[in-house]
């Protein structure tokens, strides 16, 4: 059995209480966060936990196994630091740290330390991501031009972050799954509409390789619809994933474009490829349950998990990217990697 | 009776030959176009019109008041130059000319010779667009913040213009017509995924202005699906314009964001405004067949088309930055308004 | 405080014991379910209650004061009587009883010992039937002329209901709540394609009134999409509610047909006007939530609840009428009012 | 060269013009109209034409093939005698007769004449027919269990035709193309809301075959929205065909429903089969330019067309069926097959 304590009862702290809860190995047994009120409407998913303000009181205790932390990002490295620091394996919330050094250190700590270190990206283990990476990898949709993904709604503009460390890390993470190809460049044309203009809530990001693929992710805070839909092209066919969608999240399309040589002085019409459309059944788990299921089978074969640290740290380098992009006035920047000089 | 002759009969032409047909003042007198096939088919339209495939035929007839020119844009400016000034008014395709120059000299030109030149912007006569006119001139919705533009489809790659000349300028022009404020500084995210690499085919245009308003256009030949949606966000309320949309193309959404503090450590959940949602009765009428009509008033009245040649000038400085732009690798660049030195 | 057991823990039970739990001046002090593995997963909404297999318990409880009965249709009326005859207030699902005798006679025992018996047309509480309930009293749609509603999907076969026993209660009661008029009569065109043919698993249903006025309602539990919407015309405006749209469930049409005379031998254009359409924003309270506040303020004040025994009955009449138009293969049967004779 | 001669230039009359002129082997030679404004209009189509407000002109023609009539369907009877009389193959618009009566004389007279005669029923000739066609043909729904279509817009209130008879011809004669199974039984819930009372404006008709499949038809013109969507419920799969949908108007569903036992006393939760969906490419070629097509090689080969005097005769007889119901209050009313006898 092992021994949860959970950190942050926030929007989604609750969401991996129950789960840890429902499965079957696990017990939950310390709830923390500062506010009293969140702690009480937490502890009625798990009677008789134990509740706490102070997450002191969850490091000290001896008989927790794994601590998942659900707070701001700007208190991710402490937490985990402590929690690993004292023996503990840890789930840590999306995006992973405020900077890459911190992820950086956080990754080596849990390697010498030989515990577990798992970042919540929850959309990568759902039915939908899992779909498409099958599709990817088997070749049906040719080479990958290019991922555009579209991301807005009406939200609360926050303090701490702007609308690509909010939301833009979904599209990162799921990007870096399913191309396999490590990101060379960045480049944000961005906007602050409302307050004091320190945080953009209308945001294009243009994520450049090293061949002429492109991933392009449209964020904004201040939609009136929502929309979450991203568009993968490639040479054979291509895909519309729209995650609004009751039913039918992914479509197949066996559509193309031809090059065709115009005549010397006038336009032709339009000229395209179409077959047939596919829409392929999900499998409709909660991802979040998979996702509590693979940490613990993780723990327990010491198999490093999909979603690992430095599965973070990479979201984690493409928002910094990001910001200096934005500090630049949208220039086009390189993406450090840290790997590269650590491994 | 105005005594018209179309110059081009590829995807465009039939459409401007069919409503000068249809208008009671006019007779269409010529049409022209390189190829004998396309001469035939569009003689369909207009029984005994005299076709030629040499536009000299046009510029020399003494009884022509009308040349309208619907060839690839690099014909625009040779094409327009001399239908100015063998007496002419001209109706010239969208975008105007293929750079600011020609354009500034087929205005002048137009103006000594006190004739009419109109740029065919048809998406300004559509019932939608003068809506959205109407509706952002009533202050309904605020100071404006962004205008925000998906316009991808399947479609041909053309050698001689990239997506951002083929599919942009709908948007230019629709967007200084609604926000009446000029644009300071374009950047691009482009690539281009097939041929040569040298014609782009996906591309995020995001145009500045000397405040924090924001256009954003995207742009892409190959996507497996047809949009054609248009945000523009307000400080007061927000509008939605799908015009692929059957019958109710503009929503007027009643919604904002709410600037609140976060506390101290935690993220709050989800925060907004919202209310009703308004879809206005669009004017049906043809949008060709309104411009053509306000084609024949400003030629009978002296008046300047409300798509004059600085509009399009307006529109071709958009392109020409754009390009600049992408050769710069996306970097940002200034806006050069020619009108400023030359008015 | 008011202590609550509830009777059956399938599909529906445990949101009703979620939401008793959740009103301040509830105790949910029992539950009950024939089988024990829904009773320990019940069990964990509400910590700490007493479980049990057999409803005597229920019954034989001196400190339950509301008994809420989310069994089969076949168990209401037992379960209703005893609870009724031990002094307990009943909340009971829909539909209310097998027959309509059964019906008047629950009606008429809560009355003789003055306890509130309620039927959970759930429905009713929603934010989007209240409003279409403003909407009609407002005379803004003018005379109704029809109500057409749609409710099919792919469904569970059941053994002991045919399908208008099954989904059309929902329609029958908000039809009934909206229009305020008796229905008089019903025809049924009906099939059962698998199975043995005993139970109808595709339904038209029209309901006519003392005047032109029709209710038509189309179920089908064999249908490959799910489709929940509901048309109102009326002379002057006419209304479409769709229950699985996220965000704008109510549409109001300013769209009317003309009677316009054709000319003597040809067929014209189809002729109609249209205005504006108005999407009015919707209370997103928890249908559930606000019912349950209704049934303890009903106790509390001694009112009749808004969806009381006798809007319970008047469902079941013409569901029983239903089944006599099926039975008489298809024909036109009228709708019997018990509570003519009984008032 | 096929010669024709088109009857009427209301709605439809100038698609058949502008169909039969785009024919190679086809030339226009009489357009007759009583209404000498559409006969002008319409001969825009044609420059040249012969124009006539007297059909005896057609008739007299020694020159004229076929004769088109695109009238209202009581002067259909009286112009195809006449045709077929003088000599002419004749295309008659639908719904083809007044009564089954009238085309019985017509069917036999065109074959004592050795003349073809088709009705036009333009569905069946579009992709999107074609393709269930196909699709139904293969076997791939197993056994169709119904056939269940909505036809509803704002339309004009017609004063010699109910609604049935405006709209429902689409789906009779789509229905039996693609069941060939024929009817036996109809029965319609039908309402007039307006006027005198006289024309129905929504119906609901069932129509019976001699086993449990259903074909259910709704049908109304005084519907705010407009819904063309037919679902085709098989033993193995389901298809939903939306008319209105720009391109994947066909959606074929692995779907079914599973008979289950429920338990003793409980429901249980919905369950069913879902798999993938698939949308098939449809060919995109205009009903009406395959339909000329198909009359021309008719003639020439001395075919009998798809849609000939017969299928005109079933929907009539539908139709007929359909009024009878009516009259007896909806009642379920015998087809009767003139075929039967006749044959």
């Amino acid at each position: 059995m092992f021994r949860v304590a959970v950190i942050g009862c926030g929007y989604w702290g609750p969401n991996l209480i129950r789960n840890f809860r429902d499965h079957h190995e696990v017990e939950v047994k310390i709830i923390c966060d500062l506010d009293p009120e969140r702690l009480k409407i937490a502890s009625n998913l798990v009677p008789g936990v134990e509740l706490t303000t102070d997450s002191e009181v969850v490091f000290q205790a001896k008989d927790i196994d794994i601590v998942a932390i659900a707070t701001p990002v700007n208190q991710h490295y402490d937490l985990a630091l402590k929690a690993l620091n004292t023996g503990k394996h840890v789930l840590v919330e999306k995006p992973f740290t405020k900077t890459s050094e911190e992820a950086v250190e956080l990754i080596q700590l849990a390697e010498r330390k030989d515990l577990t270190l798992m970042v919540d990206h929850t959309f990568l283990f759902t039915g939908a991501v899992r779909m498409m990476k099958e599709i990817i990898q088997s070749g049906e949709l040719g080479e990958i031009y290019y991922f555009d993904s579209v991301r807005i709604n009406l939200g609360l503009f926050q303090h701490d972050v702007n609308v690509v460390w909010d939301l833009a890390p979904h599209d990162f993470s799921i990007m870096q799954y399913l191309l396999e190809q490590p990101p060379t460049s960045i480049q944000v044309i961005s906007r602050s509409h409302v307050g004091q203009g320190t945080h953009q809530n209308m945001d294009d990001v243009g994520v450049g390789f090293d061949n002429s693929r492109l991933a392009h992710i449209h964020v904004n805070w201040m939609a009136p619809v929502k929309i979450r839909r991203t568009i993968i092209g490639g040479s054979k066919k291509m895909l519309v994933y729209d995650d609004l969608e009751r039913e039918d999240k992914i479509k197949i399309y066996d559509r193309g474009v031809e090059v065709t040589t115009r005549d010397e002085r006038y336009s032709t019409l339009i000229q395209y490829r179409t077959g047939d459309v596919h829409v392929p059944k999900l499998n409709n788990t909660e991802a979040l349950k998979r996702e509590v299921t693979h940490l613990i089978d993780c723990i327990k074969m010491g198999k490093k998990p999909d979603t690992d640290g430095v599965n973070g740290l990479d979201v984690v380098q493409l928002l910094e990217a990001s910001d200096r992009s934005i500090l630049l006035g949208g220039q086009e920047v390189e993406i450090l990697d840290m790997k590269r000089e650590w491994k």
